[in-house]
């Protein structure tokens, strides 16, 4: 069953090995297991429902609890402590888009607000309720996860938004196609969710962001059903699916997506490829990506977060060999790993990896076999369950990204790790921070910081270190130039932000867009926008 | 100098061949050449300005007439005919953003709408005066045209706006770089002017249509200054881009734009394959689109218009001796033209040209070099001169285009060309359509189709001929599910079918997009969004 407060399914768990605990505790000190408080307690805590009863909607304390809050620090730290300070009033089922219509309906007549709840993965604080004086409606979308049709011809597949990651690609497996979006939410999150928070898969770079394969379909509305037709391409005024991504529940409920499908890779493989520094590293990825190679993924490491990896991953002897046999070709302490992914028709992707190999040698890259590139592809939504050992060891693990261009990306990288490090000296704790560029452009690159904390055990004292850190690592992101979000989204925790890049005009022309399909102002309020 | 009633450059003539005017005349009856009104007695036609005078502000009758249209076949009826009935004002011809906000003010002071001016080359009505009760002020941008920064490590370029192809990739080209954007346009359109109408080149298939190339900029608007920074990608909110994307001037004036350029190709050649007829040739180009091979161009002409081009290019005796050897290798009658682009570094584009060529193969297409490609290259911007050519010998030449999903590629063909021909039976009239996809996706194609029908020299009751053909060929397209314009805009010729799909949500969604950056509804007025 899933987590109620914490990361995925309950009977999974990826332990962190005594090693892993001692790397932790050399660099942060030992930590101490937080006492949580019971699902039972927090649902006794929740105030009583205020809807009236609704034949698609579950007013169980239960499900409110399950649906208050997503996987963000604070989310956490909420549920966790049991001091989740509302929670919607009732969750609502629809199975179709006539369902969701009439829940809209039901919300406007009962002056409620709605938030919509794809699969609950939000790090940014898209679930949240904001306003507890009104009574609010969750809109749960699971329900809704049929494939409606397969186009073969124009590779187009249309499906219900509620539809989750592996349940997409399952169907669209059956049939020989891939979607080939994998965020590393994707055993949860949903196609819905992927569009309003303009989401972006680990193979990228061969398939695009969802901006790039939401190709139309439906959202229901306020106002109105807005149905957006398909087309290859169009210069017709402005387009309307880019009014709905990124639009984070604001505007409506995408209820249906249609998608641009690939067929399933004859051939996929990842390679890992180890420089002797960073600056070695960050130039082989930019020309690799400015060749326009045709590769899957490009994911670089920094010095730190090579390191982390390798220790948190355990297996301590044969890192131990993988070191040496390293050092000797020259990547030594502030070695970075780059994976290298490809995937596609054998006679494009292997000509394309020899390639990429070529170029990353000539830049003085090792590359070690595809042993390392298996490890991560078997891993690659496992190490996300990680947050819940460091939690049960009294560490917190948090993350932000960000996107600049090439000439800031070593200042955004060390400028956010600056910040995060100095971030707790009031409370005299330090923070363990490594970086990745998760996504490769010819213009720049994503830049995904992770950290790495202890918790006091005391909310409030834990609250304020994540604030502490979220506000010195944001600041370091606008000043390098970054934009606040690469894949995450907005939602409450970079709202405060958004302005800094939007612009007065910008912002005022994003809520005259939402107050046009919404003029009640009651889908999602607080979120993107704040109030 | 450039033709002020006509294409380009009154230096340069494309001559409408001998035989080229029997394959007319054979097919639409002998034209007679129309009598054009001079330019001064269009100039003497025009009402007084009724702006105050500006430093900055030309308000000379042969100034204001040069801006009064476009090239669309109403702008040019109205031209040839001296029946401009409304022009500008004055035009204004700012330097830089400062004075772009000082002839806005002057415009609001004024009580006058303004129409931004980039290369005058629009061909769906976007510079007419809309509403001659009130003043107007055309902004020219023709003096906007440096490059203001070129960062090579994330590969943009910024330029002032007015900057139109040949200048643009003349400053690239000296470091190195292309944009890479060819419309058929080029020599004349601008940077501006592309943004704001979606613009697609003819390489789009490798650098992207303008949406991807457009990184980030400034625009002017009523309401102040929008500044785009740019990113690699984000997800925080809505892209203001996307705002300023397909615009058409209704929300303010792209000053700036910072554009995602590539390095000059290594190696760039064009190369015709044939095909026996169109049903193998359709599923080649599709099965080249959906294979992704790096190519930079795909543009597969149908049977007519295969025909018509090797009459109308001339070379009457080298266009036999090829059609009979095409003959010996199975492409007779029906015989389809592909034209193959690859540009990039050798090691890429040469092996994906050799794939390409054995795809086409497989389909029973015959490769016949280099010779007609390059033939195509050289007249790439001079092939729409033959529409001064045609009009001199009596005959109009006009186009539509549209982009559909594969499974009505066909069916959009042949309801457009079908609804061409019998548009003109009431006046006795026949018309020549001919199709190109001009454009290739995994999920589709652009439709492009061209027209050639007589002109009786009146001006009423051309206009009425087309006027006709217009509305026909576009119920056609609707009719079709394709999208009212691929890569022209909308402007007043296609405004009439925009609702069809975007829907009564989405017309007013752009209304309230538009709304917020300018109050008073003076920009543009009329384009896009009917009044």
């Amino acid at each position: 069953m899933r987590r109620w407060n914490g990361w995925g399914d309950d009977g999974i768990d990826v332990a962190l090995g005594v090693e892993a605990q001692d790397f932790l505790a050399e660099r942060l000190g030992p930590g101490t297991a937080p006492q949580d408080a019971s699902f039972d307690a927090a649902c006794a805590a929740l105030a009583p429902g205020r809807l009236p009863p609704h034949p698609l909607v579950d007013a169980s304390a239960q499900t409110r609890l399950r649906h208050a809050l997503g996987q963000s620090l604070p989310d956490w730290l909420r549920l966790r402590h049991g001091r989740v300070h509302a929670a919607p009033d009732g969750v609502g089922y629809p199975e179709c888009s006539e369902q969701v219509r009439s829940l809209l309906a039901f919300a406007a007549v009962n002056g409620a607000d709605v938030i919509p709840y794809g699969g609950g993965t939000s790090v940014a604080g898209h679930l949240g309720v904001m306003d507890a004086a009104r009574p609010v409606l969750s809109i749960d979308m699971s329900r809704m996860r049929a494939m409606v049709s397969l186009d073969r011809e124009a590779q187009l597949a249309t499906f219900c938004a509620g539809v989750a990651g592996p349940d997409l690609e399952a169907q669209l497996r059956a049939h020989g196609y891939t979607l080939g979006h994998f965020p590393q939410s994707f055993e949860y999150s949903t196609l819905g969710g992927w569009v309003v928070t303009r989401s972006s898969g680990q193979q990228s770079l061969r398939y695009g962001r969802i901006e790039q394969l939401f190709a139309g379909g439906r959202v229901e509305t306020p106002a109105g059903t807005l149905d957006i037709p398909t087309f290859p391409a169009s210069s017709a005024g402005v387009d309307l699916r880019e009014m709905v991504l990124g639009s984070e529940g604001r505007l409506g409920i995408v209820t249906h997506a249609t998608v641009r499908i690939s067929r399933l890779p004859q051939h996929e493989s990842f390679h890992a490829v180890f420089f002797p520094d960073w600056e070695r590293a960050l130039n082989a990825v930019r020309e690799l990506a400015q060749a326009r190679l045709p590769l899957s993924m490009l994911r670089l490491s920094n010095a730190v977060e090579t390191t982390t990896m390798l220790t948190l991953a355990g297996h301590a002897k044969l890192v131990r060999l993988l070191e040496g046999w390293l050092r000797l070709r020259g990547c030594g302490e502030g070695k970075c790993m780059l994976m290298i992914g490809v995937s596609g028709d054998r006679a494009q992707a292997l000509p394309a990896l020899h390639a990429a190999l070529g170029l990353a040698r000539r830049h003085r890259g090792v590359h070690v076999g595809r042993g390392l590139g298996e490890r991560w592809r078997r891993n690659r939504f496992r190490n996300v369950y990680l947050r819940n050992a460091a939690w049960a060891h009294g560490y917190a693990i948090d993350t932000v990204e960000t996107a600049v261009d090439w000439p800031r990306v070593t200042q955004a990288m060390e400028g956010i790790e600056r910040a995060a490090a100095n971030a707790l000296h009031a409370s005299g704790e330090r923070v363990h921070a490594y970086t990745h560029l998760s996504h490769i452009y010819p213009q720049g690159a994503s830049v995904y910081s992770t950290f790495v904390f202890r918790l006091s055990g005391d909310f409030e004292a834990d609250m304020l270190r994540w604030r502490r850190l979220k506000d010195r690592v944001s600041e370091a992101i606008v000043a390098a130039g970054g934009t606040i979000s690469h894949q995450h989204g907005v939602g409450v925790d970079h709202a405060p932000w958004l302005e800094l890049e939007k612009g007065e005009l910008g912002m005022k022309a994003m809520a005259a867009l939402f107050r046009q399909f919404d003029p009640d102002g009651r889908m999602n309020p607080g979120k993107l926008l704040a109030p």
